[in-house]
C-alpha cells in the first residue's frame, strides 16, 4: 500500500503458521525478510528457503547458529547447573535469545524497523523473543500476529490457515498435523501438549530424541567427560571443547533413553502448563558437571553459587538472557568456575546416568584428612569444642523454656 | 571406682566398636544402659540384646522408632523436597535426631547424666547426635571415645579392638570386616568408603538395598501415590498415610534399582568425603512429591518455599533438627503444604522414575486458560503490554550505552 | 446511554482529577458510586461527600479504615521490619491494598461490575489497586482513565481538566496546584516530585508531617514502647495495642523531625523515580522492633526471617499484598514473632532515634554467659576446637595453592 | 628451657593484658616479637614500643596499616553496603583480618611458628584473628592464653594481673580501668560493656568518637561525596580516592554526632552481647553509597547484589574475610560496582545524615520517561496488559476458592 514499504524480519520456520504469517504480512504491505536459524533441529533448510521465496520473501537468511548456541548459551547453563523448578533443563529457553539475537542483527544490518514471529500469545517464547529484541534493539517494532485480534479472529484454527494457504498456493502438509507442538534444537526437544490433560499419560510414539528405556540397550555406555578451564581469553571455563563437544552432542543423543521428563511447570505469564522434554546430552552433562563441581569447589562458594543459579534459571526461563541481571549473574557464575576442572566417568543406561568416579588436579578432597585410619592434620578432640560451641545457642534456647520441637 | 556409679546411656549397635566401648566404659567405672534403636535396619535385635547383657550392660533398651521416623522425620523431608547439595536425600541425617531423641528420653527417665556413642571424630554423625542431645538435655555430658586420646591412642585399629574383645570374651565376627562403613534405616542405606578413592568405581557387590539396574526387571511397575492432608491433629499434611506407607516402604524397596547415587559431598566439619547411598522409596517419593507440589502450589509460593528447603536441607545435614531455626523452617514448610494433595502416577523401571500423570482437586492447572485453541479468560494482547513494560528497564539500560551482553 | 446503566465504584479523593473522572464516567453512561477512604489523611471528608453528590454520584461511601490499616497492614510490616531497597518504609504501598479491599467490598455489595481510580499510568499505585481488585474480585472490570487514550488525549494537562471542571460547574481550587503529588495516611506522607530532578534539593516548605530537625526541640523525648503477644486469637503478635497505638500515632507525629527520607527508587514498572517520604511514627517503630526482635529472637531464625522480609517488602511494594506468596510469607513472619516481646526505651531527637535500653521476659541474652569475668556454662577452650574445625576447610583451600585473597 | 627458643609474634597493644601475656610467654620460654598495628586508634606508639622492649620483647614491629585498611577493607564494605543484623557497620570486624594479615607476614618473615593474641575466649575477635592466621599460614600454631586453663586459672581477674605486673616491674596504669572494653580504628570505635545490662542506658561520657547530638552544632554541614571507578587495574571501583579519603576520615569524624548505635547482637559463638558503636565517617559513606548505587544500578542487579551483601556481612562478622566464599562474594560485588559513579550531596546534622541530591553520568533515571506530563517512550495502556497478565495467577488462585488473605 505504502510507496516505500516497511521491512519486516520474520522468524520463519517453514511450517504452516509462519508461511501464512509471511503471506499475511505481505498482504499488509510489508517487505519480508525470512530468517531461519539452524540451531540443530531436524529440518530441510533448502526446502524452507525455496518455500519462503516462493511465498514472496524478498530475502531469505538461513543462519547456522549451532556453534554459538553451544558455546555461548548451553555451556553457561551447564556451568550454572541451571534447572527450572527442579526439573527442566531449559533447552527451549536457552535457544530463544540465541535465535532472536541473530534476528536483530539481520534487522539492523538490513535496516528493517520491524521483526515478527509466530509464537502464540499465551506462551513463554513470545516473551523470550521480544525481551531479547527490545534489549538489543530498543527502537524495534514487533509484530506478533497471534496477539493481534485482526489476525487471530481471522484465523481461528488450523482449517482457516489451511484454506488461506490453499487460496494462496502455499504448499500444505498432507499429513494431519500432530497434536503436539514441538520445538527442537541441538540440546533438546520440547513437546507441549495442548491436547492431553496432565493426568493423561504420554503415548510412546510421542518421544523423538530418546529411545524408550524399555527397549534401549541393556549394556551401559561408559563415558569420560572432561571439564577444563578454556584457553580462550573470553573466559569459557569448565567446558568440553567444541571439537569434543560436537560428536558428543550428535552421537550420544538419546541412544540410552536419557533425559525424558514429564512435568507441569509455571509459565512466566502466570499459568501452569504441561510439558514433556527430552534432553539427552544435556542431562548427562548436568550430572557430570554437578559432580566435578562439588569435587573441586569449596562448600561455601558452592552454596552461594547455588542461589545464584536459582536466579539464573528463572531469568533464562522468563526470557531475561539479555538483561543487566543475567549479565551480572553469568559473570559471577563464570568466576566460580575457574577451578572447576577434571574428569568424570559416567555410566549411561536405560534412561539413567550413574557417576562412577572422578578425578581432578584441583580437587579439594584430601584422602588422608578424611581417612578413619589416619589422623592427618586433624585433632579429633577439636570436634568436641566445635560441637559444644555450636550448641551454646541451642542450649540457651532450650534453657529459657522454649519449645524446640515443632508441634 | 566410685561407690555410686555414674550411669551412661550408650547408643549400642551390637558391632565390634560399640561392644568394646561398652566394656571400656565399664572399665572406667560407669554403669551402662545399652540402647539400640530399631529404625528399620537389617539386624538381629535379640542377639544384640543378649550380647549387651553378656558384656555387662545393666539394662538394655531396644526401641522401635520406625513409625516415629517415618511420620516425624521422613515426611517433613519429603514435603520439603529436601536434598543436600543437589543430590543426597538425607537418609542418615534424618535418622540421627530420631535415634538421639529417644536416647535422651531414656537418659532422663533413668536419671543418667551421661550419654555415649561410637561415632568417629571426623564425621557428621557425632554432630547430629550431640547437637540433639545438647538441645534436648542441655545438662547432659557426652562421652565420645573416638575423640578421646585415651581411647583412640589405645585402640589404633581393628586389630587392637579385636584383641581387646578376645581378651574380654566379646564374641568377635569371624568374617573380615567389610571395608565399607554402612548405615541402614527404613529409608536408605549409606555406604561410606574410607578405602577407595573418589576416582575408583564402586564394585557391584557393594549395593545392598537396590537391585542392579542391569539385571532388574524389564517391565516397569506403575505406582499411584496419593498425597493428602493428614487427619491427625499434629498437622501432618501431604502424606501417604502410615497404613499405606508401611508396605510401600517394605515391598517396593529396591526391586527396580531406584535411588543409587555416588557422590563427593561436603561434611559440616569442613572436609569432602565420598558417599554412596541407596534410597529406593525415598527417591520415588521425592519425585512424586515434586510433581504434585508443582501441580498444586502457586508459582511464587513455590519459589520461596524452595529457598526455605535449601535451608532446611542444610540444617538437617548439619545436625540442627532440634534447633529454633529448623523448627521455624519446618513450620513454614508445613504451612506451604496445606493444599498439596492429589494423585501421581509413576512408572519405575531400571533405576529411573518417570512421571506419567497427576490429578488433584487442588490443581491450579486450568485447561481452558492454557489452551491454544480456546481463549479462556485471557486477552492475548495483554501480553504485549506485559512484555513492553518488562522491557522498559531493559531498553533504558541499553539506551544508556551499557553493555548488556557478558563479555 | 444504555438503558440499564452499569455501575462503577470510583475511588474518589475530592480533588480535581477524580472529580473530572467522576463526571467523565457519568458522561460515558455509568452510574457512579463515589468511595472515599479515611486512612488518616488530612481531609475534609464532609466537603468531599457534598462535592461528589453535587457532581452526580448516585451514592457516596466514606469509610474509616484507620483501625484496619494499623492492625492488619502496618503491624505486619513492623513485624517484618519491612523496608524497600534499604530505605523506604512502604507507607503508601501498605495503604493501597487496604483502600482497594474496601472498594471491592462495596462493589460486590452494591452489585457493581466496574471499579475506577485516578492513578496515573506510570506509577506503582495503579498496580497495587488493580492487583488487589483482580485478586479479591476476579470478574471485576477496571476503568483506569489515565491509561485510556480517549481520556488522556482529551485531558492533556491541568488546564484541560480545569476547563472541563469549569464547564461542568466543578468547584475548582483557586490556588495553583502544588508541583508535588502527595499521598498521606496515618503512617506517612509521600511527596513525589515530577518537577525537580534528582540532583535538586527539596525545598524546606515541602515537608508536611515532620518538623525541620534544625528547628525541632533540643530536648529529646524518651519513649518506652512495649511489644507483646496480642490476646486476640487471630494471632496479632508483637504489637502495641490499638488503645496505645492511636495516641502514639497521632501525638508523636513528626514533632522531632523523625522519618524524612529522600531517595531514588525503582518502580515495579521498570523506571527510577525520586521520592520524598515522611514516616515519623513508623520510623520509630521500625527501630524499636528491630531492637526487641534481635534481643529475643534466635540468631538463625532471624537470618531466615530477614530473607523472608526482603521478599515481603518487594511483594508489598509491587502490589502483591493479596497474593498467595504474600499470604504465605506473612504467616511465616507471624510465626517468627511469637516470642518477640518486651520493652524498648527510645530517645527521639532532631530526626534521630536512639536505642537506650531494652528488657524482655523472652530475652536470649545471658549476662553470666557473656560475662568476661564469670565463666558461666562455657568452656573457653572449646572455642579452640570451634575455630580449628572451622579452619579445616580454609587450610585445605590454602594448601592446595589456591589464592584466598581477592586480587 | 629449650636451647633454641621458639618464637611467638604477639599482637601487642601496650595495655595490661598483653603486657602480662608478653611476660608470661617469656616465662614459658618463648622468644617474643611484639607487633602493634597502627590502624588509626588513639595511641602513643613510641611509648608502647619502649614498654615492649622493657618487658623483654626481642623485636618490636609497629606497622602503619591505615592505608591498607581503608583501601582494601573499608571500601569493599562500603561498596557492599555491608551491615550486620541491620545495624552494625562492622568497624571492628573489618579491622581484624587487616591486623592479623600483617601479623602473619611478620611471623613468616621472621620464621616464627607461633602467633599469640590477648582476645578473650568468648568473643568474636579470637575467631577473626585465628581464621585469618590459619587461612594465610596453615601451619601456624596459635597461643590464646585467655583460653588456656593454665593462664586463666592463674589470672582470675584484674587484681591478679596487677599483682603479676607489679612483681615483674610492668608499669601499671594508675587510674582504675574503665568498665568498658574499647576497640578503636580509623573507621569506628566499639565499646562493649561487660558491666551494664542491656536495659541500662549508656552514660553520656561513654562516647569517644562522636559529639553528643544534643550539644553538636545546630548548623548542618553540607558534604559532596564523589564515587568513581578507580584507576587502578586491580579493580577498586566506586571509591573516594585515598587523597580525598584521608582528610575526610580525619576531619569529619564525629563533629555532628553521626554514627552512634546501641544494640544487642548475635556473636558467632552463639551468645547475645550488647555493643555500643560509633562510626561517624562510615555511617555517612554508607548512606551516600546506598544513594548513588540505587541511582545508577539496575533494579534487579541491585536485588541480587543485596543478597550477596547479606552473605558478605555475615562472612566479615564471623571472621571469614580470608576464605574462598568471601573472596568469591567480594569479586561479585566488585563487578556490580563498575557503573556506580557520581556525586551525592549530603547534609549532616545532629546525628542524622540527609540525602539532598545526587547526579551521575551513569544514572538510569530518565526524567522524560518518569514524567507525568510527558509520555516519553512509554505507552500507558501497556500497563493494563502488564497488570492483567500479572493478575492471571492471582485470579486463578482466587477462583479455585483458595483463601488469599491471611487469617
Amino acid at each position: 500500500m505504502s510507496q516505500t514499504k516497511d521491512t519486516v524480519v520474520l522468524a520463519y520456520s517453514g511450517g504452516l503458521d509462519t508461511s501464512c504469517i509471511l503471506l499475511w504480512l505481505k498482504e499488509k504491505g510489508y517487505d519480508i525478510i525470512a530468517y531461519l536459524a539452524n540451531i540443530g533441529q531436524n529440518e530441510d533448510f533448502e526446502e524452507a528457503r525455496k518455500k519462503a521465496i516462493k511465498l514472496g520473501a524478498k530475502k531469505v537468511f538461513i543462519e547456522d547458529v549451532r556453534k554459538e548456541f553451544v558455546e555461548e548459551f548451553i555451556w553457561p547453563a551447564v556451568q550454572a547447573n541451571a534447572i527450572y523448578e527442579d526439573r527442566y533443563l531449559l533447552g527451549t529457553s536457552l535457544a530463544r535469545p540465541c535465535i532472536a539475537k541473530k534476528q536483530v542483527e539481520i534487522a539492523k544490518r538490513e535496516g528493517a524497523k520491524y521483526v515478527s514471529h509466530g509464537a502464540t500469545g499465551k506462551g513463554n517464547d513470545q516473551i523470550r523473543f521480544e525481551l531479547t529484541c527490545y534489549s538489543l534493539y530498543p527502537e524495534v517494532k514487533i509484530i506478533a500476529p497471534w496477539r493481534m485480534p485482526e489476525f487471530y479472529n481471522r484465523f481461528r484454527g488450523r482449517t482457516d490457515l489451511m484454506d488461506y494457504a490453499k487460496k494462496h498456493g502455499i504448499p500444505i502438509p498432507v499429513t494431519p498435523k500432530s497434536p503436539w507442538s514441538m520445538d527442537e534444537n541441538i540440546m533438546h526437544i520440547s513437546i507441549t501438549s495442548h491436547v492431553i490433560s496432565p493426568q493423561n499419560h504420554a503415548p510412546d510414539e510421542l518421544f523423538v530424541k530418546t529411545k524408550d528405556p524399555r527397549t534401549s540397550p541393556s549394556t551401559p555406555d561408559i563415558l569420560e567427560i572432561e571439564f577444563k578451564k578454556g584457553e580462550s581469553v573470553a573466559g569459557e571455563i569448565c567446558k568440553v571443547r567444541w571439537v569434543k563437544c560436537a560428536p558428543f552432542f550428535s552421537l550420544r543423543r538419546g541412544k540410552h533413553g536419557v533425559g525424558r521428563i514429564d512435568i507441569v511447570e509455571n509459565r512466566y505469564i502466570g499459568m501452569k502448563s504441561r510439558g514433556i522434554y527430552e534432553t539427552p546430552a544435556g542431562t548427562i552433562l548436568h550430572h557430570a558437571h554437578l559432580d566435578i563441581e562439588t569435587f573441586t569447589m569449596d562448600r561455601e562458594v558452592r552454596r552461594i553459587k547455588q542461589e545464584l543459579s536459582l536466579r539464573f534459571s528463572e531469568q533464562v526461563y522468563n526470557g531475561y538472557w539479555y538483561s543487566p541481571e543475567c549479565d551480572f549473574v553469568r559473570s559471577c557464575i563464570s568466576k566460580s568456575q575457574e577451578l572447576v576442572e577434571g574428569k568424570v566417568q559416567v555410566s549411561v543406561l536405560k534412561g539413567q546416568v550413574y557417576m562412577l568416579g572422578r578425578e581432578s588436579p584441583q580437587s579439594l578432597y584430601n584422602e588422608e584428612l578424611v581417612s578413619m585410619d589416619k589422623q592427618g592434620d586433624y585433632e579429633p578432640c577439636d570436634a568436641s569444642g566445635f560441637i559444644r560451641i555450636n550448641a551454646v545457642r541451642l542450649k540457651e534456647y532450650h534453657r529459657l523454656g522454649k519449645k524446640v520441637t515443632a508441634k
